[in-house]
């Protein structure tokens, strides 16, 4: 169905779209850096979570009726993509953490930050019981029979809120850059912003439509 | 199953919660004030919108399982709660709109906004199509049956958006209130709201598992 192909444009552009943000309106991304408002640092962590845990984790959930092959190379491709989803999330947290200290910002205390944790810990759990389940040293046929409705529901579950907290985080930093004027309420770059986010919802939706359909 | 009772407990906690929120800490709610703030208008919003297109459609949504009775029975409980759903958000709509026109604050600059209207949207229109297809006139037999998955997968998907734009409301309240120095980061009010939000996240998860299972 042409559903995978249009899932896999609106996830390219959704990636590109948040590099272009970072890079156009936001001046680049540093993991390190002397300037004094340390946005730099900031910067990459939007880019890394939208790549990794909505583009990439995207990618991974449809690995099952998009790669070509044997059972089992469909399902390294899956777990390959989480693996990598998953060392870019930890790193864009890292980053968005360092920012906070390095500036003296209060770490958690956003409900965007709430569910960025929450998420971040529900992936890497579903990570490790689906390769201990399904890859190494896996269970038997019975706890892997068992197991498996439980792991798609998560794996959604997940997804979807991945997506929710990536729309916050577009949400709260276009507001915080319009409480202290560095742009306008419907300046190009907000109104870009906005649509990122109204992109990541259409993206999400798809997702989920192309697995259960 | 038990889970039937705790989304019911769930989603009277989240509209007890917006409820005892707007009261206790925002000082009530109104449909026209003198005050300069308007902000008692305003409180009108968050309510009406989460205790219509949360709390009640997600009973509505559970209608079929968990209304005894008849087929017709469990369908006009699904419709009506659906209505009044329908006519709440639009109060709640109306609320907002009229305190942004009084304080003279421009309309759908946020992207909690696009996403709300986007949601009110496809919830009307949900609506009309169901009752049209299902009530009144009603379908044929076999339009019916084609139409029905659209029906539910659209369904979920609102019910989903709706949760998300509750989220992304109580967030930037919650910031427009800190970087207006009313509350404080970790103030009562602010981790009160955070765990508002969590929790509309949690009621989501179970409602949409008790959908499928
Ligand atoms: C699924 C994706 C995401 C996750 C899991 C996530 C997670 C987090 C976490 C845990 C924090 C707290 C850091 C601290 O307290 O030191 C945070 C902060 C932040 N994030 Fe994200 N984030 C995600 C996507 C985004 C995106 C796309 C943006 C868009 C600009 C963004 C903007 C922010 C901002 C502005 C902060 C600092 C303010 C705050 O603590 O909320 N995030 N994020
Ligand atoms: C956080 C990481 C992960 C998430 C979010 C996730 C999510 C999902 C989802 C949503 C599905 C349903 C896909 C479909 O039906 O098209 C699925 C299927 C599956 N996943 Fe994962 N998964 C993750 C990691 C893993 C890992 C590490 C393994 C280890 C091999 C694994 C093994 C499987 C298997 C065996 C299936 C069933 C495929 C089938 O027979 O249809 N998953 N996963
Ligand atoms: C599904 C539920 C909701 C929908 C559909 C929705 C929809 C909307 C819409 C369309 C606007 C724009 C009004 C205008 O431009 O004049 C708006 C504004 C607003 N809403 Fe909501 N809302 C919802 C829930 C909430 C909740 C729970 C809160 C929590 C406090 C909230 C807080 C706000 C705030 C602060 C504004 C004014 C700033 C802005 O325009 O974004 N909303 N809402
Ligand atoms: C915006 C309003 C509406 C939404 C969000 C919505 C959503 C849903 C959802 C999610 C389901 C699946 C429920 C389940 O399987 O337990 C469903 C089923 C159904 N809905 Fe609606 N609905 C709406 C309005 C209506 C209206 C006005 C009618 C007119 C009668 C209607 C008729 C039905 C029917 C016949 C079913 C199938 C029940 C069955 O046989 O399992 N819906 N709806
Ligand atoms: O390892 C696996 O477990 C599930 C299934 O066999 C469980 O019944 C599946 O599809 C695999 O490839």
């Amino acid at each position: 169905i042409p559903v995978f192909g249009l899932v896999r444009l609106l996830g390219l552009a959704a990636a590109a779209g948040i590099l272009f943000w970072a890079v156009h309106y936001r001046g680049g991304m540093a993991l390190s850096t002397n300037e004094e408002s340390k946005l730099s640092i900031f910067n990459v962590h939007p880019v890394l979570m939208l790549i990794g845990l909505v583009a990439l984790n995207g990618e991974a959930l449809l690995a099952y009726k998009t790669v070509p092959g044997t059972k089992k190379l469909k399902k390294l491709v899956h777990l390959a993509l989480q693996f990598f989803a998953m060392f870019l999330c930890i790193i864009g947290l890292w980053a968005v953490w360092k920012f906070h200290d390095e500036r003296k910002i209060d770490h958690l205390y956003t409900l965007h930050s709430w569910l960025g944790l929450t998420c971040i810990i529900f992936f890497s759990l579903q990570w490790a019981t689906g390769f201990w389940t399904f890859w190494y040293p896996g269970g038997s046929r019975s706890g892997r029979a068992s197991l498996l409705p439980w792991h798609v529901f998560f794996g959604i579950f997940i997804y979807v809120l991945a997506i929710a907290t990536s729309v916050s985080g577009l949400l709260e930093k276009s507001i915080f850059m319009q409480s202290t004027k560095m742009i306008g309420r419907f300046s190009t770059e907000a109104m870009f912003m906005n649509s990122l986010g109204m992109l990541l919802v259409v993206l999400g939706a798809l997702v989920i439509l192309a697995i259960v359909s």
